[in-house]
């Protein structure tokens, strides 16, 4: 089933349940960093998670780019959620490790981060990293990861 | 020799030349992102630096703990600066790569990120990355990494 | 121009050009750890390297399956190679880092590592790692990993 | 209390209990790879092992130092064994991931690599991995890498 939610401009379009769908928007929501940083949510589809973030003075590092640790946030919350649209109801995520490669300068307008699975087991899911700075119709990869996700079964997260 | 430096009730100690010193608090204050995140450099000796971030909503995950890009952030910056302090003037420095594993809940008043130089080279250095969560005398390890940095020989930070 | 080289009934298909054919297979010959897992060049393309080594009780870890090791050896070289092919004459390559995760137990007849080039810069080239088991048709993927060259200009392999 | 076993003329001293020194040994002994690599157990200490593996022409790169493969593969076994001392009977050790830097060029008599348990939790453990050239007197790092390992409860390894 096709689910299409609009958010501030931006349209999610997921095939997942609406269900896991919900689990993953309410989920974000909760994360103060991802307001912190203006980072939305683009795409939610079963085992892949797009975030977007503007530019702006608050995410740089000293040369005036994207900070890596700016750059880090939104690819490891995008593959966590990524993990999270195939976990079962009632358990969480948590990122165990993660490493990324800052491959080129993050400079744009936005940066969207890109979280794939690329294997999911029931303790442990592995997901793919990308991100890639976005200058009008250019996307340039500036950075690449690879992480590991535990899944807390039984463990929902708190409400709100 | 030793410097003493007080930044806003922090204090400083570095027996750092007080030329790298300034380089890496110049450099610092350049970086938007630790000022968004409130984060603070509270130690800066030659290969070792240490930057402080208080909790507030605005740096959590989905369980109200510190996020993993939260942590993430002030370790990679620990680790480029504590880089940073044994460059040759007129260098800047930039992140290859990190790789980082959340080893507990990072809860706590404050977490606390430590960059340590394992390996100077003249293109490539390797840190090593820790974060530990403050709460009153209490002292929890949180977070280990290990990053890559590489020395722009010749390209210092732009001015301000 | 399309090269087709017979190694030991592994065909080696390649569009690089002959002479980086030619350095790749030199440099692979040299390598003593790649004779003694009995290991083999199947593919060298540009950017993109194959190595296969067959299963024996030399390679293995403690449940009988092929040692994490072993894996990452092959890995390892495939990556190096597959960033060879996209390097000028007389330099040659050195593994600044990987990272790999072990996603399935490695069982089969064969593992195959696969390097792949994602993103090649003057000094430093960044690679993807994936290790296959093959079992008669059927191929499965057991590690996935990220690797960091560094190219040294100006310094060719030594002669055998 | 302390161990005292004398292997092939190394010394294993260990104060983990005599059981948890005889699984370890045992486990070893059944990965073929350290015996394909001449590598032998120098130290078993609860939390920490070192493997050591002598020069030779089988386990070499392309300039005929150790293969970034070899040098990876005995970490990799130190570091799960290091963790394994801390395991409960009847359970097991796999890795999940690792990262590793290869810093220097890895040129001596020897290489001796160390897992050191960092962190080690019900599921996950997390090591620190090194590993040094041994040349006479001399002691070179060489590798410094990052370890993800996980425990198999209730799946003791294989009878021989």
């Amino acid at each position: 089933m096709q689910q299409a939610v609009t958010q501030e401009s931006e349209r999610i379009t997921s095939d997942v349940p609406s269900d896991a769908l919900n689990r993953v928007r309410e989920s974000f929501d909760r994360q103060g960093l991802m307001a912190t940083l203006d980072a939305k949510l683009t795409e939610v589809s079963p085992g892949l998670v797009r975030i977007r973030m503007p530019y702006s003075r608050s995410v740089t590092q000293q040369h005036g780019y994207f900070h890596a640790g700016a750059t880090s946030s939104i690819a490891d919350s995008a593959g966590g959620y990524a993990g999270f649209t195939l976990f079962p109801e009632g358990s969480s995520v948590l990122t165990v490790e993660f490493k990324i490669n800052l491959v080129a300068p993050a400079q744009g307008e936005y940066l969207e981060a890109t979280g794939k699975v690329l294997r999911s087991g029931r303790t442990l899911t592995i997901c793919q990293l990308e991100v890639h700075a976005l200058n009008g119709e250019e996307r340039t990869l500036v950075a690449l990861g690879q992480q590991t996700l535990i899944c807390m079964h039984g463990r929902p997260d708190p409400e709100a």
